[in-house]
């Protein structure tokens, strides 16, 4: 039985890991804090970045001799291989830990195991404390590792009536000074931001993080279907972040370093993209094209979160949000869940989640 | 200085007051308490159809003899004159009442002067007391006394991506039971509900309200510019509640009494509109109809509040909600104030409102 210093305990270590969103890929965000044999709190840690250290040994660390006879609570099962760092199961052991609670299991094939070398050496394991809390800190990596693809958030701004531009196409600004840098947190939380080529040509966007210290920036990522819309010069390729610019196979293009993919309709194939990512190590992408690159995600079931900035305006004119996802008539409309709605200045921030088995 | 207590009583009288919404136009809603000499709560009563008792004399009867020396607290200024009913300034001095607290001054000049009376029979009289809250719960009729015309709540459901129906135009059903279970709650708080030609065509909508014990069924109005729309036979016709058919002044229609209006553009005047349903009394207006229709009302500036059901649904394609209200450019957007975010069912809806002063 969990008691209340044991959840206080692993509710801080939740709130730990988080600090890591958008730095630890392709590895999971892992928060760890350590007691000692009195239960008074000697040591915690998170996972900052992929190879340094794990949460665990930031939090072992920290507690040196007071964490003989401890207990370790960590939001992800201990991990039981030796990559770029040692095994995280053996390294409790020689500590002196003699109690591990930890959140969620690790699905991960090849770290999985933790638990059993814990308890061969004689460790009371516990598993599920602060499961669901854990689960959602880590929803997209424990997504993409399922999926094999990167976890995919779909963000746009529009007005009540669906708009994201008016009728002559100015859109600056829909949305609000607060909804604009909140979007910076996004793509601060994510390892890379995907554009297409009509945003790219239409706004010669940056897509780097502003105004976050410490933040590891995402890939930049323009889908330049027809090589035509990133141009030497362009913004998306200074030095800011590093970028890819995916092009057809079929393209004629000076980049150096593109991207090829395969055509699918008039863009290009969006498994192929997200399987390219994945195996860089991107675990969550933000999408932040427009309402044609958005249908093709839709369409593709490639959207795990919607992210909608709306703003109390009206226009009755100019270009939707969404457009091309394939949906005909209402019995196929893609249906979410709202998961939160927040006010940011004048404006609602709508996230909406695909069901649970859907 | 208002005292606890004070603030107590004034809060029911304005909770009291909402009870008549709906149904006393073309009066305010209005709630009173009265209390007795040493404080306590003898009597109250809301203002519950025009040509009945006002507020004051539902609470007076209910009060009796306790009301001598007592305290009224009423959310509009007692009325001074003679219409279908005495002047309630008047019965508060006969009830020998002898402190009259009220929240908002009455703006309508056939009727104000009640508090001058009251002052002059040696009345103490205060004003100002939540005064906020009880104008909130009187701002469609405030703002109907103001620009002489109904104050109009434009509702609508839509997708996140902002659609109101399929690209096949299936609609059935983007938004919740509990959401249009909520459609019925705002037409039963309107004394009219208006629909255009392209709503009646398509749905042979009833626009009755269902579900609501007691209700006062508010005036059914179809703008059918070339009364083709509403043949006889029609839903709307029936006698659940009354109906109202406009057309336009040249147009041939086998219908009897029907509302003529000069034309503009493709469709009806808006303003003509507003001003023939004001001296029938109409003092709130729900607008149901389309988006072209809703769009000849935003650009004739007569949408005051705006009630969007919006589902966690993506379509992609299909209808936006407004359309043609004659806004081309980001800096003619019409922009509003979110006044209100609530969950219904899977749905959230948004009240935004006109900012004040614009």
């Amino acid at each position: 039985m969990a008691t209340a210093a044991d959840t206080h305990a692993m509710r801080r270590a939740v709130t730990l890991a988080a600090r890591g969103l958008g730095s630890t890929s392709p590895n999971p965000v892992v928060g760890c804090v350590v007691t000692d044999a009195s239960g008074r709190r000697v040591g915690e840690g998170f996972h900052q970045r992929a190879g340094g250290p794990h949460a665990e040994i930031h939090a072992l660390r920290e507690a040196g001799e007071h964490a003989r006879g401890g207990t370790a609570y960590v939001t992800l099962e201990p991990c039981n291989h030796t990559g770029r760092t040692g095994p995280c199961a053996q390294a409790l052991v020689e500590a002196g830990i003699t109690r591990v609670v930890y959140a969620v299991a690790d699905p991960n094939p090849q770290a999985t195991g933790g638990a059993d070398t814990l308890r061969a050496a004689g460790v009371r394991v516990e598993q599920g404390l602060l499961e669901e809390e854990a689960e959602a800190g880590n929803t997209a990596w424990l997504t993409s590792v399922r999926l094999r693809r990167p976890y995919v958030v779909w963000k746009y701004a529009a007005t009540l009536d669906g708009r994201i531009a008016a009728a002559d196409g100015t859109s600056r600004w829909i949305s609000s000074a607060e909804s604009r840098a909140d979007v910076h947190r996004l793509r601060a939380e994510a390892d890379a931001v995907i554009v297409g080529s009509g945003t790219a040509r239409a706004d010669d966007p940056h897509l780097a993080v502003r105004d976050i210290d410490g933040v590891t920036q995402p890939l930049r990522v323009v889908l330049d279907t027809d090589a035509r819309a990133v141009r030497p010069g362009a913004r998306v390729l200074d030095d800011a972040a590093p970028t890819l610019v995916a092009v057809a196979e079929d393209a004629e293009t000076a980049l150096p370093d593109v991207l090829r993919l395969p055509r699918d309709g008039r863009g290009l194939s969006v498994p192929a993209l997200l399987e390219a990512l994945y195996e860089r190590g991107v675990r969550s992408a933000l999408l932040e094209g427009g309402p044609t690159l958005a249908g093709s995600f839709v369409a593709a079931g490639a959207v795990d979160r919607v992210v909608g900035y709306l703003a109390p305006v009206l226009l009755g004119e100019g270009p939707a949000a969404l457009a091309g996802a394939g949906i005909t008539t209402i019995t196929e409309a893609l249906r979410l869940d709202v998961a939160e709605t927040v006010s940011l200045g004048p404006d609602l921030r709508i996230t909406a989640t695909i069901p649970k088995g859907a």
